[in-house]
């Protein structure tokens, strides 16, 4: 492709509304356009980039033995209604009203669609398992659709769904769907992690969202540093300490802290870690008026999830007023700890596995020192209350966890027989009984795969594209060509030569100074750069720049394709 | 593919509510499923059939230099009032209000969003021309979705819009287009027209539809035997007669037709050719309160459009009640004619190129016999009132006429300034002035490209896909394979051989009846048939069966490849 033939729409300046990065370079890059809110246009450059992205993700599902079919975008309300979701789903449906007055939907998603399909045309468990997918416009009526792509409300999304008689085929297709979507994130060139998903109701290993990892992730996501083990943080397993708790060598006294109500303000007028402090929060019990206390390590975080899952504590997780906090302490809040309460008290594992530490004397502007489980308060029942922090032991038992940000691009999810019972889908079984089809489904954002690539890949100059998504894999920009005949003779033989052998090879022929055709070539992000000039012609060399490395070469003129093939292979 | 791994939902019976043939086919193919009014799943087997269609349409594209972008298919209203369409485009638009009760449209056409893309990105002469298009779902709430997909509601088209700075430019776009346009059509494998337009009122050669001739056509098409002359019949000029007319030689004659008051009725009652009579119409003139007669020979059809352009006549055309017809003739409906008349009269050319013919006596029951122009009545004034029928000049001047129905698929259209200049898309010149941007557009219906395709290719078995867009290329029926381990392995031996040098091979694993089987891929419309059977290795073949000349013959088993490649390049 040669640049006169290709609308290129780069920006100097940064979009004001376009608060991160992705959504910054895609329009600043010239790869889409705002029609409305949450609704874009996919330029040429940007289109290229979506139909590579769709043709990975195609190329996958279709090894992996799914079956590729196309349902309509508008759908009838009749079929949420069976399925309860029509009521369930909120505004983000955007419903639509016909010239007949009957309603429809936009589709955000299709199990209904789907299930209707599969109880109409299969009817044995002969045909089983099946799994039908689609690449799609979906429609999300967000409330405030942002972060460009990331979070529009037209999207292009691969949506799957699986069939089957039972559990173990289910469980079979989702690890087979777990490495198709595997594969295709690696494909991709994308550094993402599986990660373990709450299943809700469903529970077990049945839901995995995968996550593209980027500082600017909606999602915190611990995994280990030695497995494949990888979970929300929210999620996650705080692993109960190993050994045995240290010994108590420290005599328990009261000290003024006055002022001092937070563990940093503690520790810093103490001179103790704030792992060496516990904090004691008061919320609502599970039985009625009844107050709990919550203790953790000074430098945890609570983790409200796992908190309120416990059977002394009142779900949805809620903290006592200050009044309550003194009613049942004696003291305010930046005051209170462990010893002598009676009210119950759950403690973290953690903080239970700490000697000699440092909490508040229930007693306003005082806190205790060199307090000890088992001496000067009851050995306590312990919980996992905390969120994890890195370092922490991988629950799988291998390694330990970092922590980064994810933004979630993948789901895939094992629905059981929940669309499949509603709808009524059933086949008969090897023994003529009539049995409900158990589904899963799995879904990849492709457009908001593109988005969370740049997020992970992106430097000041520009989108660094991981080459299989690149628009083009190479530029060649001849230097000063409207000067020189020669220039341009042979920046058109090598164009010719590297189209002939394949090479996805966008020819910069607009006749810009070269700062600015280098500057827009970065900004794109095309990950191969060839630049011609008549300094290197005298040489019989072509430079050669790598997007991602800033790596700069020379080839020999007679040696451009090889040596193009060569780091194309890289 | 297996068809083990691929969904086929073939039906026996002709579905009730399936009134044209290609959408019983595509139901009873298992191609496509009804979701509700209008609206279809595209299956397994037949987005195969869209998938090539599709790609057909996107290279031919490309070669042509258009750009593909992707806008969203939810559109504002604000843009559509811009170019005053939202309040006059009528139910058919999916009017859609958002969550924050704005108001969108599910858009059945792009013109309005492309022209403010441009207005916002293009700003030089030295930009255009640019031509952008997609390929992209729409929807169309048709009154009374029929026919399939022939007149779905949600449907696959390609839409492209160029942008120039002249005509001269735009009508070079226009030209490769149609150029673009019928190599499309020619890949597809389609017998098709290209034909004139009505452009209302922007005029000269500024609109094609293409159409694919088929019997269930919606529009009748003329084209010459001769020429690309194509012309929908409501628009074909009808040539006026050459030479002089003949001389009159009888005289006229008053005779009885009681009860023969249909030219059907006389003619066969005087034993006279309908051609050699004339009828006589009386309509509302376009000046207030006036009648004006209309005659045409017997064997002709008024073509409504033709005659509303008369300046003699009011638009829209409106016949004259039976009180009317008396009150200027003297007589009822069944008996008028142009003699002695003393209201306005137009004459069709062909009606005033004959002599001694047979016409109403404007008195009840009465004909008259051998009457002439310029003797019995005057000389009249002559237009183009009637449809072209089949062996008329071609207006080209070469050839005759031919008549024959058409699906349209495809519409070219040269829109000028009819958006641009209401949303004000401007170009500065190289006069440094502002310019209104001089626009084109060109849309394919890929989906009702395969429903028409199937009109046109089909017999009672079943579809005959032209092998372009065959949803495969090549099937192979091992026959009682289940009871032959020797026929299995043969079969895929062939099916692994085929696969490997690229054959788009289908592999029908059901193990189904032989009779059963093949009905199936003939109902489906696979074009080359492989029929792997015992009493054929033993003698070293493997039968062929051609789907559409229902030609058989017989491969050496080792020869496999090579005779089903020969009949792939036939």
């Amino acid at each position: 492709m040669r640049t006169s033939k290709l609308l290129i729409s780069t920006l100097k300046e940064t979009p004001a509304d376009a608060e991160i990065v992705s959504h910054q370079l895609m329009l600043r890059a010239g790869l889409i356009r705002r029609l409305a809110s949450g609704l874009y246009t996919w330029m040429p450059m940007g289109l290229r980039v979506l139909r590579k992205t769709e043709a990975i993700v195609r190329e996958e599902m279709n090894k992996a033995g799914a079956q590729e079919v196309l349902m309509p975008s508008v759908q009838p309300a009749e079929l949420w209604q069976e399925s309860q979701r029509w009521e369930k789903y909120g505004p983000e449906l955007l419903r639509i009203t016909d010239r007949h007055q009957r309603e429809f939907c936009y589709g955000p998603t299709h199990e209904e669609v789907i299930t209707d399909l599969v109880r109409q045309e299969i009817r044995s468990y002969k045909q089983l398992p099946v799994n039908f997918y689609q690449i799609q416009t979906k429609f999300r009526d967000e409330i405030r659709p942002r972060f460009g792509l990331m979070r529009a409300r037209e999207f292009l999304m691969k949506d799957a769904y699986s069939f089957h008689v039972d559990q173990a085929s289910l469980q079979q297709t989702y690890d087979d769907m777990y490495a198709t979507y595997t594969r295709i994130f690696q494909r991709i060139g994308l550094n993402f992690r599986a990660v373990q998903a709450d299943t809700g109701s469903i529970g077990g290993n049945a839901s995995h969202e995968f996550h593209v990892l980027a500082s600017s992730g909606e999602d915190a996501i611990a995994f280990s540093n030695a497995s494949d083990y990888a979970a929300n943080v929210e999620l996650a397993e705080a692993v109960k300490p190993a050994g045995a708790r240290p010994a108590a060598s420290a005599t328990m006294q009261t000290v003024d802290t006055l002022h001092k109500h937070t563990i940093e303000d503690v520790s810093s007028f103490l001179k103790v870690p704030a792992s060496q402090c516990v904090k004691t929060l008061l919320v609502e019990g599970a039985e009625k008026n009844s107050v709990v206390a919550l203790v953790l390590r000074g430098d945890h975080e609570l983790n409200e999830i796992k908190a309120e899952k416990h059977p002394l504590i009142a779900a949805p997780l809620t903290f006592v007023t200050p009044e309550q906090v003194h009613e049942a302490t004696g003291a305010n809040i930046g005051s209170i700890g462990p010893v002598g309460l009676t009210i119950p008290m759950v403690v973290d594992h953690a903080a239970a596995h700490i000697a000699d530490f440092v909490c508040g004397a229930n007693e306003d502007e005082k806190h205790l020192t060199g307090v000890n489980w088992g001496r000067d308060c009851p050995e306590p029942e312990t919980a996992d209350l905390r969120n994890v922090v890195a370092g922490d032991a991988s629950p799988d038992g291998q390694g330990t966890l970092e922590i980064a940000r994810g933004i979630e691009v993948g789901h895939i999810f094992q629905l059981g027989e929940n669309y499949s019972s509603k709808l009524n889908a059933v086949v008969l079984t090897e023994t003529g009984q009539s049995q409900v089809i158990t589904m899963g489904c799995y879904g990849i954002g492709v457009s908001r795969v593109v988005a969370a690539t740049i997020e992970q890949n992106n430097d000041e100059n520009g989108i660094i594209w991981p080459q299989a998504i690149a628009p083009f894999e190479v530029v060649l920009v001849p230097v000063n060509a409207h000067k020189s005949q020669r220039v341009r003779d042979e920046a058109e033989k090598i164009y010719q030569q590297l189209l002939a052998a394949g090479v996805d090879v966008l020819l910069d022929d607009r006749g810009l100074r070269p700062g600015v055709a280098f500057a827009d070539m970065e900004l794109i992000g095309i990950p191969h750069r060839l630049i011609l000039g008549e300094r290197g012609m005298d040489n019989g060399v072509i430079e050669y720049k790598h997007r991602a490395s800033g790596e700069a070469d020379e080839f020999a003129l007679d040696n451009v394709l090889e040596a193009i093939q060569q780091k194309l292979a890289q």
